[in-house]
């Protein structure tokens, strides 16, 4: 629905966010970023804004000069914070259930840092946006049991904080508070009116 | 994940609520209830449960007895209310049009109401419970050409407040108080967590 003269690249491997963009009807072509994920950032707000540019960044500095100009690079990252205590992605089963353990029954925030990176059409200028979207998402108790049935099911294994909200674990969301796509990956409402003023 | 010794039926033809059901790994037969969508009732909540026990009702007792025995009948009903007025299915163009205007740049309320009928093992009785979840949801706002736009997906045409949050109406869509799954059409995690105390 948006008419914009750019090429859209999201520069992202996650199949969520690339279901998202196309939910909303976008074209885009997907460049996944292999920036390396590191920052001394400790505030998960300022955390995800600066990974998605480094993401971003990464992509567009890949691209030839006739591609910049032609080109919107989007960055996102997401991690889930209990008390300000970032968690990534778990690794494994053990780090999975410590996580489950830790969240369930209780409230956390999901954030999810967004990076746009183009170049002005006629200045040629290379503009840069990043904004953040904060959801409180709090859980239902789960057994140790459920924990287990879950974590067996292999869906935390690739996602922040251990849990799917779009998969199975649906099942254990009391509610929450915000926008549902930024604890899916990407902010898709917020992203849209972004990418209207540009 | 739930271990039941009873059949689960959805008595409703919406294939969100299908959806929502598989996602969590529920099986389930779907047999859409034909009872007529009346009510006296003029309050959301308690409207959306009385629509939700007629239709889990009429499945019920289109059953044999020996089917009732074995059954867990799941009806559902969603309605969206803004300043308490109810919206339900737009029917036509103009109407959606109409109802996306009203509901653009404010926050509204979904209300769906849940009934789920058995029969006790032993004693024979048949049992039901009832509930509503209540979501608000705000909206970017929206000009007349995005709202024409939308509407010419026909996306908005078969459902309650003319739009579908999972669906391309996500770009237009700020926030959320609630369970998200409420406002696509079943509240599937305080449904497992009822079901779970049967």
């Amino acid at each position: 629905m948006i008419k914009n003269n750019k090429k859209i690249i999201l520069a992202s491997a996650s199949p969520r966010r690339r279901e998202l963009l196309a939910q909303i009807g976008m074209e885009f072509q997907v460049l996944p970023s292999g920036a390396e994920e590191k920052t001394g950032n400790c505030s998960p707000s300022e955390m995800v804004k600066e990974l998605s540019h480094l993401k971003a960044l990464d992509i567009f500095q890949k691209l030839s000069g006739g591609e910049q100009a032609q080109s919107l690079v989007i960055g996102a990252d997401t991690v889930v914070a209990l008390d300000n205590n970032i968690m990534g992605k778990p690794g494994n089963k053990e780090n999975a259930v410590k996580m489950l353990s830790d969240l369930q029954g209780r409230t956390h925030q999901v954030y999810t840092g967004v990076t746009l990176i183009w170049q002005e059409d006629k200045s040629m200028v290379q503009r840069e946006i990043s904004f953040y979207e904060e959801t409180s998402v709090t859980m239902f108790p789960m057994t140790p049991e459920e924990i287990e049935a879950y974590v067996a099911t292999g869906e935390p294994m690739d996602k922040a904080g251990a849990y799917g909200i779009q998969g199975k674990c649906a099942a254990y969301i009391k509610g929450i508070s915000g926008d549902y796509n930024n604890v899916v990956g990407l902010p898709i409402g917020r992203l849209y009116q972004e990418m209207k003023k540009i």
